[in-house]
């Protein structure tokens, strides 16, 4: 019987989703805990690797598994024997077909800010102090340009090997209010650190240190024509992963 | 020159405000950063204690220095050498006769819920879980209640001892949205546990397992005639300490 598992994780604690050597991995953590569960020795996949320090509200994955725990109840008994930062908050079974990764059709992370003069301790751990004093139309128009299909190689850290570097950016969201900012980017998938880089410039846009001519020949040519900061994982939360 | 700082702190690593042999304090932890700082062992007296795990977005104390760091820049040059979970947010040069304990005349703390099917680990750290579906109609009946001067007694935990147990709660805003619920209560002073035992109390009356009736005898007659449970102290945070 194949399982999707919904999961939810505090990222601070653990080097990113995928297995490492000498490192805390959330993958490991959710197949130690389906062994404690069940004493099967399973591969767990999800719909990507989340980077060390990057949050989740819904990654989603997969694993195989001979139990007889009813699938729809999976997730409440893996929460008996998960640590509390990571929360299973879904379980059901899937035709054999499903693949986490290879099924998933659009993913959504989420990239937060909070306005405040000095670090805000009880905000520092899940967003990234900003200015408020931005200039959001720069900024939308920015949005505007970068959604689509391009070429975004000027904004991903090399360190990856992929065939292509075109990927399909489907919607950004910018939600403001007094307290804090927040980009919602939804793409097809992303390439490494591709979010934390888009939202990075988007910032630099709305302070003025990158122009909408700078957007346009980073992602005709694919050269960071400008220094663009990556911005701390803490802020990326992987929101939602879309199948349909 | 006497100085008003005013912090915020994350109090999860925490045993509390005061410093206790073999733990780690806030006031040690602000007393050793003022030491590298001005090379002066200073006391740095705070509006009162908070206790292990609880937070602070204003908690305000006062200490005596020689130094000559301006005294309203002397929060930026505290940062510097204070963890990240502690944050000094302002400064100023205030009357040898401030006491920032004594002078205190009203404290805010808020406690905070959210609603979810499953513990979120992204929200666990300050606040509580808790269930959309209660009686806020007989919850603001039961504030009205306990708004004012009363023996509190009923309402604290013991293991401190004070000369009495009458307080004056001045108010408690009851803030609700689709992701939470949040408390803030205003007081004179607070007893031992006091706030996360009325919000306990609350939560409970908002659940048909207290009722107003059992709310007023226990304001009479300062005994506990039904269970409450003392809230996490992870919900808790101080977020105003107000002196005139």
């Amino acid at each position: 019987m194949r399982i999707k598992l919904t999961l939810s994780y505090d990222g601070t604690a653990y080097s990113g989703w995928q297995i490492q050597p000498n490192a805390l991995s959330v993958q490991k953590t959710v197949e130690q805990a389906i062994f404690s569960l069940t004493n099967e020795t399973v591969t767990v996949t999800a719909s990507g690797r989340t980077d060390a320090g990057v949050h989740a509200t819904a990654q989603t994955c997969h694993f195989d598994t001979a139990c007889t725990i009813p699938p729809e109840k999976f997730y409440l008994a893996l929460n008996t024997v998960l640590p509390p930062d990571v929360r299973a908050i879904r379980s059901e079974e899937v035709s054999e077909d499903f693949d986490a990764r290879k099924s998933a059709k659009k993913k959504t992370y989420k990239y937060s800010f909070y306005f405040d003069s000095v670090e805000n301790p009880l905000k520092e751990r899940y967003a990234t102090l900003t200015d408020k004093n931005l200039n959001y139309r720069e900024i939308k128009k920015a949005i505007k340009l970068i959604k689509g299909e391009h070429d975004f190689k000027a904004f991903s850290s090399t360190g990856s090997s992929v065939k292509t570097t075109v990927r399909t950016v489907y919607e950004i969201k910018m939600v403001k209010n007094r307290f804090g900012l927040e980009f919602y980017v939804t793409g097809s998938g992303f390439l490494y650190n591709m979010v934390r880089i888009i939202v990075g410039a988007l910032i630099k846009v709305g302070k003025g240190k990158i122009s909408l001519t700078n957007i346009k020949e980073m992602l005709t040519t694919g050269k960071r024509v400008v220094s663009i900061e990556t911005l701390p994982a803490k802020g990326l939360t992987l929101v939602g992963v879309k199948y349909v």
